[in-house]
């Protein structure tokens, strides 16, 4: 029997390991998920006994810094990206050709630098261990430098990637890989967090190929039911957060 | 023949690159470098130039968002912890364990994040494409935070890391990987950048292994000798940079 993937993360909100829940869904693979236990506090004590009870066998993995963590046999790995690049060509999702899994894992790498990491940093620019309150006025000067230099910048750049290869809607041309995924959450994300910004950036015409990117990626099957469903959880205080302060619109 | 490795990145600091120059020098590998091409202006030519000026059959990869960029026969991939990904097995530098290369991905992963990125943004907190001094109370303040909070979350994950395999000085255990190589490089540019945050980290006793670690790899000779060399450039405007103001001892 092939051992079950296990997704060990927090609840509460879609967080970092919503990319690996999306690759799952994606392809219909079966797995567990911490973050659906129970409540805040049950699912936290679970991914604690999780990660201080592991068996011999599995001690050669080096200690995790944060979840999300991902279990399959005796290896259990963290890291998002990590987790995608391991999952990906057993899901059939980093493509096909020679080299692909670093063009795959290339392009999610740069989605989650660009729009989560620095859409998490615009609410928590001084610090992460820190309050958005105690930095509210950091986070508006942030989040406006942010939307007129970095954000055109992002989906600028999308838009080359998924025009580069006119074979077919997806950042592979016609091969649909888990980088879609990543680029859909994050996309959907920033939407989320900057609605008024993302709708003057889709009013303008210049990245149309990056907001029905985003479309048809919540139009696949397996997607469109599994956000429909209530595994899918809702944006609160995690990365993508909405702060009406921040949401400008910049001429 | 063999396809040459090529790097292709800017000059005038170690940026994230050098990463992959500690990598391909610690392997002895050969490999050429836009980096060494000359003058900044030089260098930025030929960075751009190698980027516009690519070939029919190297066309099926996808646009970059940033050098450092990586370029072997066809293959032209982007981000470093990729590059390293990708270079890691050829060189002997991943591990030898099923699974290992996974491992050794979310160490560089961790190390980047913590003790690259987050420097990084500690003297740019607002803004990347501002200026250091329009952001600069911002900048001290949050370093004096990420001093206070995230310095010794991140020694103490490095301090667990090297003490849990004790087969070996390395992060597995008897195993060097590219991954000691990341550490000690984030490791250098922190004590860079930080030098009395560091001593003070150093006095505590609670590093010692985090420490000695960035000892035993600036003395492996290959490391030694390119250390020593002038391909290994100063750090000044790049990731590290020394602002006194921000380098603060607390108790």
């Amino acid at each position: 029997m092939a051992a079950p993937y296990e997704l060990i993360y927090y609840t509460g909100v879609p967080g970092r390991a919503e990319h690996i829940r999306l690759a799952l869904e994606e392809a219909g693979a079966a797995y567990t998920d911490t973050g659906s236990l129970g409540s805040f506090d049950q699912v936290r004590k679970a991914v604690t006994k999780y990660l201080t009870e592991r068996k011999p066998e599995e001690e050669e993995n080096p200690p995790y810094f944060a979840p999300p963590m991902f279990k399959h046999g005796d290896l259990i790995i963290s890291q998002t990206p990590n987790i995608l690049l391991y999952l990906g060509p057993k899901l059939g999702l980093a493509g096909s050709r020679e080299g692909d899994v670093y063009r795959v894992n290339a392009l999610a790498l740069t989605a989650l630098d660009g729009l989560s990491n620095e859409v998490h940093d615009s609410h928590h620019p001084i610090a992460v261990d820190m309050y958005y309150e105690d930095q509210k006025e950091e986070s508006k000067r942030r989040s406006q430098e942010w939307i007129k230099t970095r954000l055109p910048k992002h989906l600028g750049y999308w838009e080359r990637a998924l025009t580069s290869d006119d074979s077919g809607p997806w950042l592979l041309g016609s091969t649909f890989t888990y980088a879609d995924l990543v680029l859909f959450h994050c996309l959907d994300g920033t939407l989320f967090a900057f609605p008024k910004a993302m709708e003057h950036a889709e009013k303008s015409g210049k990245y149309n190929h990056v907001f029905k990117h985003w479309e048809n990626v919540k139009a696949r099957p397996n997607i469109a039911a599994y956000l429909a469903s209530d595994k899918r959880q809702k944006y609160d205080w995690g990365i993508y957060r909405y702060y009406p302060d921040n949401d400008v619109v910049l001429e």
